[in-house]
């Protein structure tokens, strides 16, 4: 079993696609989402990971734009903590210069670098890796996962460094096919409106889910691409796309001009 | 009249500040959209722009969770379209093989770039100006707005490079006060759920425009960083906040256990 990831090697994902397979697999490191996307597309890999929500920084939007245009299905889903480190080649903190980090992990920790190394130069990198790859003397660091300090030889000097504790992200399982599921589950689709959006169509899109009685667990709204200021919406709910009140619900949305997208039912992670 | 904005200099956001202000401004150029945003409330600046959502690739997060963390207003929006251009130091452009940019214009280029310059080396940076600053030798290129032309010296070899034509972006005009408005107006506010969030909270959220007839513009979800996994709703829509059925709606809501930040009314610009 060959699985892709967003990399380079020592990311998030990477942590999150072992947790979810427990190390069972071959891992194929991506640079971008795009790439995992097609890396599952082109039979490259069995399964991908990527990341979709965090809980301090919301959405990915770009997973969200690839699940739309793209031919794959959700099997399943992953939470893990986002637990940011300091890393140097010493063990001593007291003397870096230089911190290194992707520009969204400096803003996870940016309360820690205030209090405790606030002379720092902070310099911005593309990824995590490219930070750990850049830590050279003795007074350089660099900001990331734990499992940087064993793939670039490094010290963890502090963990936890993030300005929320309960930092976590979301990340999903791709797949070519659509599996079923019988264990306690949830859906997503994608609702793309196609009548000219009027006021309240948002409200009465959720209106057949409130009849139904059916919990929606998240909405996020993105882009039409073709069409200025129109959206799309990704609503994930309790329950399995063969249970009765959900079909009933989607062909009620569906008979109001609106297409669906089924992304898929899966495991709820809670 | 001093203005903060998101720069450096030669940013989408300085081309939103001049078209707005027509020019009869002093520009400030900040390395952060918080930056703006302390500007304005530390009366640096008088006003503070920054972008809020772009047609193609969504809302900019960070400004939405900055008006609800800090005490500011909204008193104006602009719309100006996005022009990606190529530039270099010459006019020719199938000799080169480095292009630099920021990764989000890459993105927004990538079927022009596979069509024109397939060959070409491309290299990430932090922003469209440290790639222009890049552009050394007659085979470098970079992406960016038309005024990084005049600002660093440098060609236009092709105008409209971007995948989607009608690609735009919405800047918000920040100021320490609300200004009142007459004309045609909207209004922008964040809800704040404080109850435990279950099944169709945004559904009975929405109810109170339904009932008032009230035009929503834009529905747009946050996390809320000190609880996982519960969101607050950012809500733009047609009329002034000292409007009669525009209070008693946010009366409502309020009544049903939602905080309500108001960030201010002002002209639509459509």
């Amino acid at each position: 079993m060959t699985i892709a990831y967003l990399g380079p090697k020592g990311t998030f994902t990477e942590i999150a696609l072992s947790t979810y397979f427990n190390n069972e697999a071959v891992k194929i490191p991506k640079p971008s989402i795009e790439d995992v996307f097609q890396s599952v597309i082109d039979q490259e890999s069995t399964y991908g990971v990527v990341p979709v929500e965090n809980s301090i920084e919301g959405a990915v939007n770009n997973t969200l734009d690839q699940l739309l245009e793209r031919d794959i299905y959700v099997i399943g889903e992953i939470k893990i903590p986002i637990n940011q480190c300091l890393l140097a080649k010493n063990i001593q903190s007291n003397e870096i210069i230089n911190v290194y980090s992707h520009p969204q992990s400096f803003a996870q920790c940016r309360k820690w670098i205030n209090d405790n190394i606030p002379k720092s130069n902070l310099i911005p990198v593309l990824s995590n890796s490219e930070g750990a790859i850049k830590v050279k003397s003795s007074t350089d660091a660099c900001i990331g996962p734990n499992i940087l300090s064993s793939y670039y030889n490094l010290n963890i000097i502090q963990t936890n460094i993030q300005d929320f504790r309960n930092n976590e992200t979301r990340f999903l399982i791709l797949s070519r096919s659509m599996e079923s599921v019988t264990s306690k589950s949830k859906t997503s689709i994608v609702i793309i409106p196609q009548a000219e959006s009027k006021s309240g169509s948002l409200y009465s899109l959720l209106k057949p889910f409130s009849d139904n009685n059916i919990n929606l667990t998240r909405i996020e709204s993105r882009p039409v691409k073709t069409k200025n200021w129109k959206y799309s919406f990704y609503i994930d709910f309790e329950g399995n796309y063969e249970d009765e009140a959900i079909k009933k619900t989607l062909n009620t949305i569906q008979q109001s001009d609106n297409e669906i997208k089924l992304l898929g039912s899966y495991k709820s992670h809670n």
